[in-house]
């Protein structure tokens, strides 16, 4: 494996739509959310890993997580981890990563992927990525990857690319969650895509871009140059990273720079955001009722989303289109349309049941 | 207490109507069902205790029922237990337990009471018991309490009654279930009363009718009188049992007995026969929602009944007069009007998952 490859894997997140499933004390990516026998960060790891060798694939992750990645991907050392001490959105984080990889290898192009998505053709991954590696290799750009949408979802990012014959096209434009008046027309213009937050630069690129962006995040930052990848690497970032402005890569990085690229992609991409697209990527039996981890039984009921702890026998008569999920000493009932009152329903939960069950 | 009055629980049905709840291994009568802290049966034997001494209350249940018995009434022994080798109805029981009871006492008088119903007003109860057995002790006669109806429910058997003056009245006629036009009809003549399987005879007259009307069962189990409470009662049982008819006390006694009397009764009596029956008997709140041993956040959602295994936190949005039941490894989700259906249910789920799950 090329030894200048280098991935982040983002794993801070909580994945609050997935409740009773993903909750604080143990999020979305440390969950086998589709029954397949690996969580989805052990699958992300597993996939980048066919590309970038293991000790050069780090975790970004909030410190609460640090004894979950280490079990679910026995692979990564303590050094391998990058600690949170705060939630500061991606920004600081990736900032952090970059100087780290730099420090160990100026050369170094890095993938930057979340945790907890879905990909059907990780084939096809693969050589999206190393398509991107190569082209970061030789170009000060920062590239992400675009997915080919196929619906006009009001639910994701857009990003319009100029039209251009390269594989490789410059980005003019993000477009943050559209209506879906404008979501269709950027589908009938042929040259939006859906953003996934999957980038891929080099480390010196990346730095540099913050530098011109973001400086005084690399002022707090850059000052510990001298101390990554050293024993006092920890003790830094818990003094200092809280410190740095709470901004997401997107707004911070990717809007203002002029360098950006995107690779339109098509390998079967869902963010497994909502029960829903959990839902519409499952298999299906002839009613369209689709199961994890449950021994069913339905009667008269269509197009229901059952999950349950590990092998819970549910019978289900005469009901249509919900989601019920049960965990531990947890059942939700609630219909697919409302999965967005998910968010609503877990402050009620919490209000109600207490802390510890969100 | 009257040392002449005894009582026998039955105690050896399955209820699979309140499946999953109720099965085979722990049925209906040993669950606590209303969430009061005690099993139907642990409530019913109480009852009974206010009259009738603990050493005189009588437990006819299934062999396979015995510890559960045992443990769930600490003031039963053994001798108590009228185990039961074989599926027969009620008939066959009610005779070995009236041959026992008249070995140890001929001048007993004797409750049969169900061991999984529900009864309000315990005090009247026990006023109509004490008024039933004064009646048996000094006629030969063979009396059931007759429940005021409210409701043309065709769930229920009926009761004829003779229009007299006296309080306990001639029975005319029994009908089994009647469809809605006839229960109209019965409840609007106002001399019909529901049949709550609760009988009050003495020893003796009951002994004399069996021996008119089931005449080849008493030889059977006759036969045995010199063994009835010695050691060696039990083989006897186990080898004769099971060749008695199959038939129940109604059929095989009441129908065709000239001597029946009822007392009309209105405690406030629940047969607990199905989801809906013990829905109607729990409070609910602003939205007509049941729970027993759940905590619950109700979203939208009106008329359901919710039932966990002790203390699980159920979520229900947009979900209208369901049954939501939760226990060990099983969930049922059904509509409380399809609850006739859990019959079938449970049919299916046995090929499904297995003889255990029913």
């Amino acid at each position: 494996m090329n030894t200048n490859y280098y991935a982040v894997i983002m794993a801070g997140g909580v994945g609050s739509r997935f409740w009773p499933v993903s909750t604080q004390e143990f999020p979305k990516q440390f969950h086998d959310m589709l029954g397949t026998g690996q969580s989805l960060i052990q699958r992300t790891f597993d996939r980048i890993n066919q590309l970038v060798s293991s000790k050069n694939i780090l975790i970004a992750t909030n410190e609460r997580y640090r004894n979950l990645v280490l079990e679910q991907l026995p692979k990564t050392t303590e050094k391998q981890l990058l600690l949170e001490p705060a939630m500061r959105n991606t920004a600081p984080c990736i900032l952090y990563a970059a100087l780290k990889i730099y420090n160990q290898n100026p050369e170094a192009v890095m993938l930057v992927a979340p945790s907890d998505h879905w990909i059907d053709d990780e084939k096809e991954f693969i050589n999206n990525i190393q398509t991107s590696y190569e082209a970061c290799q030789s170009n000060d750009i920062l590239m992400t990857l675009g997915i080919q949408p196929n619906s006009p979802n009001t639910g994701y990012g857009y990003i319009e690319f100029a039209k251009e014959e390269s594989q490789i096209k410059k980005v003019k434009n993000f477009t943050e969650k559209p209506n879906l008046e404008t979501a269709k027309q950027f589908l009938a213009s042929g040259n939006y895509l859906w953003n996934a937050g999957i980038f891929v630069w080099s480390a010196k690129s990346i730095i540099a871009a913050f530098k011109q962006y973001l400086p005084d995040m690399v002022a707090i930052l850059d000052d510990g140059n001298a101390v990554y990848n050293t024993d006092f690497e920890d003790d830094f970032i818990k003094s200092n990273y809280a410190s740095c402005e709470n901004i997401s890569i997107d707004f911070g990085i990717m809007e203002p720079a002029k360098n950006v690229h995107v690779l339109p992609v098509d390998f079967g991409w869902n963010d497994l955001g909502t029960w829903g697209s959990l839902y519409n990527k499952l298999e299906k039996d002839k009613d369209n009722n689709a199961v994890v981890a449950a021994e069913t039984i339905f009667r008269d009921a269509q197009g229901n989303m059952v999950k349950t702890q590990s092998g819970k026998h549910v019978v289900i008569q005469g009901l249509n289109n919900f989601i019920v999920v049960e965990k531990e000493d947890v059942i939700l009932i609630c219909p697919q349309k409302d999965e967005q009152d998910i968010k609503q329903i877990t402050a009620q939960v919490k209000d109600t049941f207490g802390d510890s069950f969100v």
